[in-house]
C-alpha cells in the first residue's frame, strides 16, 4: 500500500500464521452450487428467531439503559447464576456464580486459556484429532503439543503415561460427539480420566458445545462433575451457539474460583466485557425454561439430518471405507483406505460441487493420517445429502 | 477449592498480573452514595434506545437466519464499507472495504495488535500518560515500555529520537481528547508525528473513542488520512462505544491490507468473529445517516456536563491545582501541588462519598508524578458535580 509496508516487525507467533491451504479451497464453499459438509454451522432451522426477537424488545424496553452500558467484566449476574444451575443437568450440582465467567463465545474462552496457561513450549496435551479452531486458538502461545492417543471409543485414559502428562499445562477433550469424529467418551472412560488427572495433577478443560444435541443413548455426566468428586481440576467451556445461536457470541467458563479469578483480569485486557445487551437478551430466553421446550425439536432435527446422511453413506460408500455413528452433534468421521489422501479427494470433490473436510489439519503430528475426512450434515437438505453422498462414493471408488 | 488447587501451572504472563489496589478501591464506587467521577462510562442519555430496538426488530425480521448465524471473520460486509466511507470524516479518503476488519470493541483490537506486533521484551512507545486498559492488554504479551514524552499539547514529535524509536514495534497514541489528560493534539503536532514515523519506519496506533465528541474547536484530520499522505504506517482504531453505546462491544480496525489480513487470522484464533446480529443492527442504526442527528445531541450533553465540572473546579479548586480543558470526549486531567499524593487523596475522598481516578497507574515509569488526577463528567447530575467538586476541593486545601 505504501512505501514503509516492509517497515514493521510481527511478532514472533503472527510471523508463524500461515494462509492454510484447505482453508483457501474451502472459501469456495459458500458457491450456492455446491453440497458443503465442510461447514461446522448449526441449522438455521434450529434457530428461535421469534424468542431472541422477543427477548431483545424486552430488554431494551425495560432495561436500556444498563443493556447499552459497559458491564462487569465477569458477565451479567441473572445470566451466571443461570449457567450455575443449569450446569446441574450435566452433572455439576455444587457450582457457584463465582464459578462462572461469561464469554464472547466459547472460541474466546480458548484464548484466555492459552493466555492463563501457556508459555511458549509449554506441553499441552489434545486428543488425536482434535478440534481445529482449540489448535489455532492455543498455537498462538506457541506450546508443543503433545496428542493423547484415541480409539474408536475416544481418549484412552492409559494412555495419559507418566511421561506423556509430564510437565503438561492441561489437557483439552470433548467429550460429547467430538469435533470432528463425533465420538463420545464412556462413563467409565470418564471417570478414568478424572482419576487420572486427579492423581498426577493435570487440569482438564472440558469442551463441551454439543453435550445438549444428543439424539440418540444415553446423557453421561460431564466431567466437570464428576472431576470435582474425584478431585481433579476441571475447566468446563460451553456456549450458546448450538443451543441457540452462534452469531450471539456467547458462551461461559466454570472452573475454579482461583482460576475464574485470573480469567477475569485477562477478560478485561482482552475485550473489556461481553456485550450487555446479549447476555441480558439470553438471559431473557432462556431463564424461564425455554430450552426444554426448544432443544427437543432441535435434536429431532439433527437426528433426522444424521440418519440421512448414515443411509446414503451405507448406500454409495464402498466397504473400504469406516465411519462413526454419532449419538450426538454435527460430525461423522470417515476413515477412508489408506492409500486415499483426503485432500486430494477434496479438489476432486470441488469440481463436482461436493465439499468436505480432510482430516489431516485436525491433528498436531505431522506424520497423521491422510486418509480421513469430516463430514457435517446438519444444513444440507435430504435430496443434496444424497446426491453429495453419491458424487463422494463414486470419487472414493475411483480412488 | 479443591486439593488439587494448587498443581496447575500458570504461564509466565498470567503469573505477573496482580490485583490492582486502585481497582479494590473504586469497586466501592458503584455504591449509590458515592459521587463517582472515577468512571468511564458514556452517560445513558446518550443511547439511542429506541432507534437500536428498531434495528434489532428489523435485522431479525428480515435477515434473522443470517443474524443469528455464524459470520466472515472480518466482519459484516455492508458495516464494513459504512466505516470505510465514514473514515473520509476524518480525513481518511482511500480506504477501502478490505482495509476495515470490524472488532468486538477496540479493548479487542488492542489485544489483537498486542499478538501481532509484541514479542516479550519488544518496545513500544506509550504517551505518558496513556489509556490504561490499552497497558493492561498489551502487558499481556510482555512488552518494555518506553514513554513518548508529552507537555500540555500532548505528545512531542521531536521527543521521538532515534534513540527512542529503534527498534520499537509502534507507537500508540490518542490525538484527540485523550484518555487520561483530554488533550488534543494541534494539527502541526499531528503532521510532524505521521512524518517523523514515516521517516523512522515507526508504525502508528490511533486510538480515537471521542473523535466524534467534539463540542469545542475545530476537527482536525486523524493520524490515518496524513499518515497515509506522508507515507506512515497508521492503524486506526474506532469504536461504536460512544457515539452509540459501550454494551454493543462493537469497533473496527483500518490498516493496509496485509496487516488486516494476519489479524483476520488473529481474530479467527481469538473469537471467530463478532457476533453478526450486533454488527447488522448497528448497521441498521446507521446506514442512513443517523449519527448526523443524532451526535449533535451527544455532543451538546457533553460539553454541558463538561461546563459544569470546569465551572465547579474554578469555584472550589485552588490557584495550586491546574487542570485541562478539553474540547471533547470525557476527562479532565488535574495536577496538584506536588505534596500531594492523590492515591491518598482518593483514600480520603472515599470517605466523604467521592471518587475518582489517580494519574499514577496511567503510567508506564514507576517513578511517574503522583499529584495528578482523571476526572469524568459525563454521567453525574449537575448538582452532584457540584457537590463532589466542592468536597475535593476542601481536601485539596486541607492537603
Amino acid at each position: 500500500m505504501n512505501s514503509s509496508a516492509l517497515s514493521y516487525t510481527f511478532s514472533q507467533r503472527a510471523q508463524k500464521l500461515t494462509g492454510s491451504a484447505i482453508r483457501e479451497i474451502l472459501k469456495i464453499t459458500v458457491r450456492p452450487e455446491i453440497i458443503s459438509f465442510a461447514g461446522g454451522l448449526p441449522a438455521p432451522k434450529g434457530f428461535p428467531t421469534e424468542a431472541i426477537n422477543r427477548a431483545y424488545d424486552r430488554v431494551l424496553a425495560q432495561m436500556g439503559p444498563v443493556a447499552l452500558q459497559y458491564g462487569p467484566t465477569e458477565g451479567y449476574a441473572p445470566l451466571r447464576a443461570w449457567v450455575a444451575e443449569d450446569l446441574k443437568r450435566s452433572g455439576a450440582h455444587d457450582i457457584s456464580v463465582d464459578e462462572v465467567l461469561i464469554v464472547s463465545g466459547s472460541q474466546q474462552a480458548l484464548d484466555m486459556l492459552g493466555k492463563l496457561f501457556v508459555d511458549p513450549g509449554s506441553k499441552v496435551l489434545v486428543e488425536a484429532p482434535s478440534y481445529l479452531g482449540a489448535l489455532q486458538s492455543f498455537s498462538l502461545f506457541e506450546p508443543t503439543y503433545v496428542p493423547a492417543p484415541t480409539d474408536e471409543g475416544g481418549l484412552i485414559p492409559e494412555g495419559l503415561t507418566d511421561e506423556r502428562v509430564k510437565d503438561a499445562r492441561f489437557i483439552y477433550a470433548l467429550p460429547n460427539f467430538q469435533n470432528p469424529t463425533g465420538l463420545t467418551l464412556s462413563l467409565a472412560r470418564r471417570q478414568a480420566l478424572v482419576e487420572r488427572c486427579a492423581a498426577v495433577g493435570l487440569p482438564i478443560i472440558e469442551d463441551d458445545p454439543y453435550g445438549d444435541l444428543r439424539y440418540a443413548g444415553e446423557a453421561l455426566p460431564g466431567l466437570l462433575g464428576l472431576g470435582r468428586a474425584a478431585g481433579a481440576t476441571v475447566i468446563r467451556l460451553g456456549t450458546f451457539s448450538k443451543v441457540l445461536a452462534p452469531g450471539l457470541r456467547l458462551g461461559y467458563i466454570a472452573a475454579p474460583k482461583d482460576i475464574i479469578s485470573k480469567l477475569v483480569q485477562i477478560k478485561q485486557a482482552t475485550d473489556l466485557h461481553t456485550a450487555s445487551i446479549t447476555q441480558m437478551a439470553v438471559y431473557e430466553v432462556v431463564k424461564d425454561g425455554f430450552l426444554g421446550t426448544h432443544l427437543p425439536t432441535v435434536r429431532e432435527l439433527y437426528k433426522q439430518q444424521c440418519t440421512y446422511m448414515l443411509d446414503a453413506m451405507a448406500t454409495h460408500f464402498p466397504a473400504t471405507a469406516t465411519w462413526t455413528r454419532p449419538e450426538g452433534g454435527m460430525f461423522i468421521w470417515v476413515t477412508l483406505p489408506a492409500h486415499i489422501d483426503s485432500t486430494e479427494l477434496l479438489a476432486r470433490a470441488i469440481q463436482k460441487n461436493v465439499a468436505f473436510v480432510p482430516g489431516a489439519p485436525f491433528y498436531t503430528d505431522e506424520d497423521a493420517p491422510k486418509n480421513t475426512m469430516r463430514l457435517s450434515f446438519v444444513t444440507v437438505s435430504e435430496a443434496k445429502i444424497r446426491e453429495g453422498v453419491a458424487v463422494l462414493g463414486q470419487l472414493i471408488k475411483e480412488s
